[in-house]
């Protein structure tokens, strides 16, 4: 289970050369990187809607999250980044003491 | 670095638990569902904006993502929720057919 | 021009009751508040990517407020609310004394 | 009532040029447009929450859009643009064919 943001991360780079009218990561980079960002904020808007509704609905909450962090890798992929780099950021809050970066950052 | 998200829901749900009064994270907990959203909404909005920066900064646009993460990760912890169940909706995804259920879905 | 808002309310009050296989807005009004919710979060992504490249385009930006505007106004017309009412608020706030109100709101 | 938002495009301009340390708009026009756009996505996700909570509290609801509404003003005011060309554009909608220029953009 641990190494599927890695798997994405290849995938995603695999997708980023397809062919637009087949792969819907290839259209995403074709459109270009405000196309990818709209997806973004969609997401996000969708994942709070969920999280209010998620009484009636607690898989789709999930799967808006999956929708949301999914966009953000086409985005990292899209600027030569990947996941790697963003849980190495996770990763030293949580080395330097807990979360106690995060808190004094506010 | 692969369970970096898993030690993050472990100590996520400690600092449930801790005194709003020392946690950046029990304090968003004890300010509710609703606040956690709103963090969810501010930290969608600084990826978009640092990703439009890009060139003046990449690593501020990882802090971002890591922010927004982290926040998404909250938000499951306050609905009793981890990010293993969304990894799992990613996992289904890719093992599916490569990303072809999410272009479907389009 | 000042009563542009007014009209629209009048014309979203009479397109609430259209048919929604003709209108756009009625066809909001079907699907629902989440629907009209997703579209208000889209076009606030789409204002702030116009902001962010408004020397390439001004005029695109003024057309990503309207959609705001509009999508809010459907919004407060499903809700059986209208502009009159924000705008009451907003002139509270000028007539308070400038907009220190706000101010103290931070 | 009408002219509101014409009293406050005036406003927002004399504001522009007050002292950052006592006049809000002032202060986040000197933060930059980042800020200003953080703000408005901010206010676009409050208006979103509100919404969803709109039954335990219709007003909280108005009070948010006419902070949308004025973030969105301040944005327009840092970039030199006015809500009259805002209104324009609405106009220009409803005058074409009531809303159907809109419904054709999707």
């Amino acid at each position: 289970m641990n190494d599927v943001l890695q798997q994405l991360d290849g995938i995603l780079a695999q997708r980023k050369l397809a062919d637009p009218a087949s792969s819907y990561v290839a259209s995403l980079h074709h459109k270009g990187l405000n196309k990818i960002l709209e997806k973004v904020g969609e997401e996000a808007t969708e994942v709070i809607l969920a999280a209010k509704d998620v009484n009636d609905d607690p898989a789709a909450l999930l799967g808006e999250v999956a929708d949301l962090w999914f966009h953000t890798l086409v985005m990292l992929s899209h600027l030569n980044l990947d996941s790697a780099a963003v849980l190495e950021c996770l990763q030293r809050r949580v080395g330097v003491s807990g979360l106690e970066e995060k808190a004094s950052r506010g």
